[in-house]
């Protein structure tokens, strides 16, 4: 009793450092948002240096050891916080420095990379930057949870680890390499990542389960240069009605994606797991109509939470082909590429949906087209035990902070991190994140919440105390 | 008998006059090619007027009256040569000054916009630039001509006007505003037009019969905003799946169009026609083993010359939607626009194409699905009549310079200022031009035979004294 009141006290110093510190932390996030460390684009390779950099000072003036470390692609940044006892349990918190590329530039109504405070009719103060939530202030409400600890208490609650990365955004091609390389010195008890959403505003969410994903892009070769369509068109094959094609052959009427063995493996969700989600009383309408959509356009008799959280999807992500200038120009190009993307859940294995793609391709391909496949990658769905003591924890931390407990939730997104940390290094993760639904990631106008931000840091100071005491329990 | 004589002492001083002026002939084509003057591209309106004036330069100093005619789109260029015989005969000779976008750029092995002369291992020497070959190249013989008779013999063998537009490669939308406003200027006895081709490096060519066009740009639209793959993927609508949807529905499985009436007014060729062509001997592995094909992707059932000369098309010319930069990148873009053309034969109404064209889109929209079409124009296909005095002719004037009679041929492409003169000043044209086949026009690398250049200037030299011959003869 005297120790957990003393965790308290020790707890409520941190809160309070936190509230003093805000204006600073601020200054800190928006220098971080000011590098425009887009990982897809070579262009910015320096950039995404200078964004390690800085993180890797950000973490020594919280008081970890902190290095960057390079690799092939970006460099990664690895941070230490280690207390006298060395029988301590430790954490590893994950993140990432990396961001989106900013276009199309023209439909921000500010820099995206002049991070700034706004305010919003709804959320009061926000944050506007590319970064802002996707995954620089994610980060940050971690470290500056970590900052405000060893300043008011002088030490963390629990040994720490930190490990940033620099191309979540580009396939993290890195990554398996570094954690073959410093397993050692990155396994822990658990992982933290914050790189998720909360339910809605009030409500925090645990993410537990998380849709894999695949990439590959697809470009279809015809003629062996540009074609003048008056002289060739009719008998020239064209690469573009070739590619639309095949991309209009990748989803039956229903919806569903017809790539041979895309659905084999998967299992329905157990009918508890759909109970709890319809009773979550999520509000489709509004989730469509905040992007001007007003009915689900996915698979067919399924509601939109259940496609969200437990279904996989195939979506084209960008065309390029012939000509894209003003105006009008009458060729037939010489190629046209396909940027697709595939949405995974468990069961389903990447390397046998891309294999799939690759033959429903092929077997599509007219006489004289050519095809080839570039940046081929893919993670697994992933799911986590909600029993476990630490996911009570920190479930019991985030109720603290927002009077209510968390949601439960699923996610349609991939943090391929969280695959990796389960394969290579046996490590689940606690995946706890303060975004929200409408806080445009990877779009033009990103934002964070100011609230996001600071109750964010709040609840990060809470389940570092709370991972601390089941050290402590497990000691006494 | 004396009056024969002397005509053809006239030509020769013409043709030698040609020879001998040949090189500061190639610097004032050079000095023309290295206007980027591409009417598509805003960009390029300034470089538009430039190749305007030096149009009208040229003209001047081929001993033509000349001007510079401002239009709501890119300017006219307008010369008059007039004999001292009021009652002569006229013609009327069409060209364009401005040019395709070079793109894509790094296919090109010299500058687009930096004429040179080149040494072809098949054609000996070749001028390489954008617009060589369409149309400045084409353009100059004929110009070159004009002034070598007025150099040589003081006068051209009848009254001869120019028009020289700058939005050919636009869809010409102000000719037509153009021609009811100065019709009474332009209108000839007959149009002289070169932008067509020979039949081979070696057989000349007059083109009896041109495929119309139409354009259309549809953008798809879905969400109010760009949207992450992950977090809306599934339920979302993604324009770029819906825009492929509508383009592969486009053509059905025997290569058809499937626009509703598409075919409606269509009469085949006449037996005697296609009897004809098939005489020719058409290489059509050749034509299609020089870009890199093998067969022809066209409608099936018919032969290549017959789908090119009689058949019409829908063409795919570019996409753009979604994330097109290196890498990848997990988005549901707000939008995707696919550029598309039609090659129409006579029958087909332009107008009528893109309605049926709006049906088959509106029809295939599924909800939440917006679409908007733009850039909308066309022009009808056309037809002349092969045994004309002036065709005659100017069959007899290619057969003395080339040694072979003309091939009578029909042409893919569309000349919309053809049916504009036939529709707005009751005017036949003549069409003889010397590009090739190989000339890779529209595409990186144009080039334009330096044999093309000089023989096509000999070519008009003779084809003006034959159609003088006519006006002769009709007064005496």
């Amino acid at each position: 009793m005297k120790e957990s009141q003393g965790r308290n006290a020790a707890l409520q110093r941190v809160l309070d450092r936190l509230g003093e510190d805000e204006p600073k932390a601020l200054e800190r996030l928006f220098r971080l948002l000011a590098i425009p460390s887009i990982s897809t684009d070579p262009a910015y390779h320096q950039s995404c240096l200078d964004a390690a950099e800085s993180c890797a000072a950000l973490l020594r003036g919280s008081g970890f050891e902190a290095r960057v470390v390079p690799t092939s692609g970006k460099p990664m940044v690895v941070g230490h916080w280690r207390g006298s006892n060395a029988s301590s349990r430790r954490i590893l918190f994950y993140g990432h420095y990396d961001v989106q590329p900013p276009d199309p530039l023209e439909q921000w109504d500010v820099s995206p990379f002049e991070a700034r405070l706004a305010e919003d009719p709804q959320h009061g103060k926000i944050i506007v930057a590319r970064g802002a939530s996707d995954d620089k202030g994610q980060l940050m409400t971690f470290i500056e949870a970590a900052r405000a600890w060893i300043d008011a208490y002088g030490s963390l609650p629990l040994d720490v680890s930190v490990l940033i990365e620099g191309e979540e955004e580009s396939g993290s091609p890195s990554l398996e390499p570094f954690l073959a390389a410093h397993g050692d010195e990155l396994k822990a008890d658990l992982a933290l990542v914050c790189d998720t959403g909360q339910w809605d505003a009030d409500t925090p969410a645990i993410t537990a389960f998380l849709r894999g994903l695949a990439f590959s892009e697809i470009t279809i070769g015809g003629p062996s240069r540009d074609l003048h369509s008056g002289i060739y068109g009719g008998p020239a094959l064209n690469p573009l009605r070739v590619l639309a094609d095949i991309l209009a052959a990748l989803h039956d009427d229903e919806g569903r994606v017809t790539i041979p063995g895309f659905y084999d493996g998967i299992s329905p969700p157990a009918p508890a797991t759909l109970a709890s989600w319809r009773a979550l009383g999520f509000n489709e309408a509004g989730f469509l109509g905040d992007v001007g959509l007003s009915e689900p356009a996915g698979e067919k008799g399924l509601a939109l939470l259940e496609q969200l959280w437990s279904r996989p999807t195939a979506e084209i992500n960008g065309i390029v082909g012939g000509y894209g200038g003003p105006g009008t120009k009458t060729v037939i190009p010489a190629q046209a590429t396909a940027k697709l993307s595939f949405r995974l859940v468990p069961g389903q294995d990447p390397a046998k949906i891309l294999s799939g793609l690759r033959q429903l391709v092929t077997d599509r391909l007219p006489p004289d087209a050519k095809v080839s496949f570039a940046h081929e990658s893919g993670s697994p769905a992933v799911g986590f035990d909600t029993g476990a003591p630490d996911f009570v924890a920190a479930a019991r931390a985030l109720e603290a902070e927002w009077g209510k407990a968390p949601v439960i939730a699923g996610c349609g997104a991939s943090i391929p991190i969280v695959e990796s940390f389960r394969a290579k290094l046996g490590m689940d993760s606690l995946l706890v994140g303060f975004a929200l639904d409408d806080d445009r990631i990877h779009s033009p106008n990103e934002k964070y919440n100011l609230r996001s931000f600071t109750k964010g840091a709040r609840s990060w100071a809470r389940i570092l105390a709370e991972l601390g005491a089941i050290g402590d329990a497990g000691r006494a």
